[in-house]
């Protein structure tokens, strides 16, 4: 998978945009460019005739409907289960012979299709399943801290609460205000977003902190900032392990602290209830500190189910409060005040 | 591998005894029966000419001179990179003509072997890796919790202060005391000695939990003391992700903090110091509690490389001091004081 300028077609069959959150993502916050959307059921459409303020490129009815040049088919959406679904197998097999890349985040691996397999090597493409880690993976050095750029790292009261989100808004608020930001993927959606990146939830444990500190290496000497995406929450029966892992992987500078209003139980664990908020914050600091000094700077809360601004903007005050630090909704609201809190 | 009531014998080749860790810890600490260990430079000898205390057998030459029922033949060492010593494969390859179980901890998988493998399906025998890890762990559910027993992990300053021996030490000696206690392993060594287990640094980053998990639900309700392996630090740069999934997973109800005399920085990252003795516990307790709540009833350090018993007490008792609760060197001064402060 290169790394940028790629253009890009994303195949969303059926579920464009609602059901799409890779598809719309890639739309909303990559640097590539979007040629083409492959949806059958709105094909004719345009992508501004759904979404706004936006890249805007043709939706078409297959792969054979992309005109002009192309990187890379993108499998912009995941049925439950992570399977592929065979009506894409045409779209998928025309791309191949056209020697275009065909990039997936499924738990099914493109790279283990027969058909597939056989198409790409014949015709020169190179069949990319996100999920799978690399294997030059190893054990964190402890430097992350030596790169120039800041590091910023959400970290989250559970999972599901917009981490990943939160982190592209920043980067590109950030980039409207003129700093050279850089987001790092740690998750699936992420990477495909991105063009690159470890599954850090899919390495081996061992090296969890490592294929942070990787990523942070390779991308920390060009930028200004980094945002790094979190995953989990350091409190979560399953999860934290991974979380703990980027923490002192990352070796973060500054943390933004992401919650959802109005979630009172650890999602999926409903024995499990949420901390206070500020423990929150007394944890993922001492834990930082003997690995490398960081704070809660700003906080981000979810409120895409309160109806009204106002009862939103009622919400962020009060999670503002209860953190001591700038919060907002930066879907709703814009981030300027974690901007603002962050120092930039 | 099965559980229980194997009768082993281990290759250990031109390193019996003190080269020879896992050799020594299964001897020591297993609860099956040693019938032979194979060491070429020492056949002829006993196994008591070399270490005292513990069960009894003859060292012999290689494979062929093991006389008797064996089920087992254990590879009890490891060169520098974990690969497989040519000079073994003869003994491996009786062991399998006669139909015996091969278990190794190795890098080289023996299932990858072609040879090992041919001979194991022509003679009903099984080749076991235990760095492998299984294929069906998952994410943890969130409830060690509810077995019966009372869980007990150990938790380190670092890697490499001796969690696994403090671990096993307070099985045998909560034993003695007549407590069915058991041993859970989390690492390849105690994977070996236990002869069960999953290698929790080697599992997919998101089962960590989950994989320490589904031991204590296995074994949770046949024991009344469960004794947890630890593994890395809760601070380590590169290990905390599996401490941390360790902790949540197991869900303790009692943690031993386990040191090193004299070490002040993180082991191979000289510059992370070692945080203040009462951070550890504070943090441990503290990142515990929302899973589950626990506590540090006692403290394990290793004096080994302190020369005498006088010397050792008084760091002992600064260290009992340090962190408030009972403490000892359980192989220097036996593990009284570790029981005692747990309660049993």
């Amino acid at each position: 998978m290169s790394e940028s300028n790629r253009r890009i077609a994303i195949l969303a069959h059926e579920k464009f945009p609602e059901r799409a959150k890779t598809a719309t993502g890639i739309i909303r916050y990559s640097d590539d460019e979007v040629v083409a959307v492959l949806d059958r059921d709105r094909a004719g459409d345009r992508i501004s005739d759904h979404l706004s303020g936006m890249q805007d490129a043709p939706i078409v009815e297959s792969f054979e409907d992309v005109e002009g040049e192309v990187d890379e088919l993108v499998i912009g959406i995941a049925p439950i289960g992570g399977g592929f679904d065979d009506s894409w197998r045409p779209d998928v097999r025309a791309a191949l012979e056209r020697g275009i890349d065909v990039v997936a985040g499924l738990h099914y691996f493109l790279n283990d299709d027969e058909e597939f397999v056989e198409l790409a090597e014949k015709h020169g493409a190179e069949l990319v399943d996100v999920r799978k880690p690399s294997d030059d993976l190893t054990v964190s050095q402890g430097v992350a801290d030596e790169v120039d750029a800041d590091v910023v790292l959400t970290v989250g009261t559970d999972c599901s609460v917009g981490k990943m989100t939160v982190s592209l808004e920043l980067m590109q608020a950030a980039r409207e205000r003129g700093i050279d930001a850089e987001f790092i993927p740690t998750g699936q959606t992420g990477i495909m977003i991105a063009g690159w990146g470890n599954p850090i939830d899919r390495v081996v444990s061992d090296f969890t902190a490592g294929a942070v500190e990787e990523m942070i290496l390779e991308k920390g000497d060009d930028h200004d900032v980094l945002f790094v995406e979190g995953q989990g929450s350091i409190v979560h029966p399953a999860y934290s392990a991974v979380t703990c892992g980027i923490l002192h992987g990352a070796m973060p500078d500054k943390l933004v602290l992401c919650h959802v209003a109005g979630r009172e139980a650890i999602h999926g664990y409903e024995d499990t209830p949420i901390p206070p908020l500020s423990d929150y914050i007394d944890l993922y600091e001492r834990l930082a500190a003997p690995v490398h000094e960081t704070g809660v700077f700003a906080g981000a809360i979810n409120t895409s189910d309160v109806g009204g601004d106002d009862e939103a903007r009622a919400i962020v005050d009060d999670y503002s409060d209860a953190i001591g630090v700038p919060a907002t909704d930066p879907i709703r609201f814009g981030a300027d005040e974690i901007l603002d809190g962050l120092g930039y």
